[in-house]
């Protein structure tokens, strides 16, 4: 089985996620959010690319939640904080969801034959469910401001060191991958520090958002793995 | 100070470089061969883009060198193997270079004040002259097929540890380049199967150059720093 790893949804070109199973990388704070508001008995997850697409999408009964500059949208429901997105707010709704990079990335890997969600938060179950998907494997890393962002490259190497344990075939890695797998087994016990250091994790931080960084550092709290189904994401 | 890591040629505008000091890293094989012909005494080192470059640039007496599809190009005196480079084949002499990346990231650099090249072979004192020259440093990683290499990464990482240890200020480094510096932490001791197990390096074993890749894993055998100066590289 062959795994690439895409460092940011700038360098993330639609051919490449052809016959693949897309796992798509947003810690800081998309994909932590996505698995938080699933974990929370979510009914399903509509990734919207804009603000407009997103209030075109709801329907009644539906929540509107979103970001932009690290923000809740005016107007909307919720913004992008995992922790927002409790069993009380969310269990048995649909979340129509617009953030800055994290929808951008699952629209752009929308060729892939699957499309997963990936955080720190559910890395594991999420790297299990891509094996039985039996395809090769394809990770966005949906990174900010097209750049890499070193929290989604830590998970990828998480998941990475997930399917070498896992799985029964060799796992061909590409070199972009290997780095991320050195990073992780490098920075493992220093999860956190990590996310917090990075550019997100330190413009997050200026705004107050520590609580948030910790919860998005959390490896393997949850086992949901959000698949994209149709237009959104349902339990996988 | 500040460090950003650029992960490939393609990844590379020129506006970056502006006002900094770039370092070129083409491990396999372009820098390694830049350095180990300088420590052999070669006079310079001329980086052209095109074959039809390289000759124009000869003069009497220069030595016509570089690499297509990883083969020394037919007619010209050198290839791009560090071990053709020895004393009694260059020292004295200007050596003009064409290679597939390597000297692609050089022309990509040059708005930058300063263009110093790294290698595994003089990344030590790479860090060490970079500090010298007073400005943010820049490292281009040139990869290969517009990919990122995982050598180049590699010794990005090495660069990075080296000006950690040295400088006097604080060294701020970008999030791709605080990947590199895990990535390097976490394969120090595995030096030559890291840079076997790249896809640079399995492409050129299986032409049969073990010895090349050998060659160019070494670290900090060299103290020679190539910098360009107008048209080509000499001691920096």
């Amino acid at each position: 089985m062959q795994v690439q790893v895409i460092s940011s949804v700038n360098e993330a070109s639609s051919a490449r996620f052809q016959h693949k199973t897309a796992i798509v990388i947003d810690v800081l704070r998309a994909s932590s959010t996505i698995v938080s508001a699933m974990a929370a008995g979510a009914a399903c997850i509509i990734p919207a690319e804009t603000v407009m697409e997103a209030r075109a999408l709801q329907r009644s009964g539906d929540l509107l939640c979103g970001e932009r500059f690290c923000r809740k949208i005016a107007g909307f429901d919720l913004g992008n904080s995992p922790l927002e997105y409790t069993e009380a707010r969310v269990a048995g709704k649909r979340v129509v969801l617009t953030t800055t990079n994290g929808t951008r990335a699952i629209v752009k890997a929308l060729r892939a034959d699957y499309v997963l969600t990936a955080a720190l938060l559910n890395a594991s179950a999420c790297a299990k469910a891509s094996l039985e998907l039996r395809r090769d494997i394809v990770m966005l890393c949906a990174g900010s401001h097209d750049e890499f962002s070193i929290e989604d490259g830590l998970c990828a190497g998480l998941l990475l060191d997930c399917l070498r344990s896992l799985s029964s075939l060799p796992v061909e890695i590409d070199d972009f991958g290997m780095a991320m797998l050195a990073l992780y087994r490098n920075r493992r016990d220093s999860v956190v520090d990590t996310v917090l250091g990075g550019a997100t994790g330190r413009r997050l931080l200026k705004l107050g958002m520590r609580k948030d960084i910790e919860a998005c550092s959390e490896l393997d709290r949850f086992d949901t793995v959000p698949r994209l189904s149709g237009d959104g994401l349902i339990r996988g």
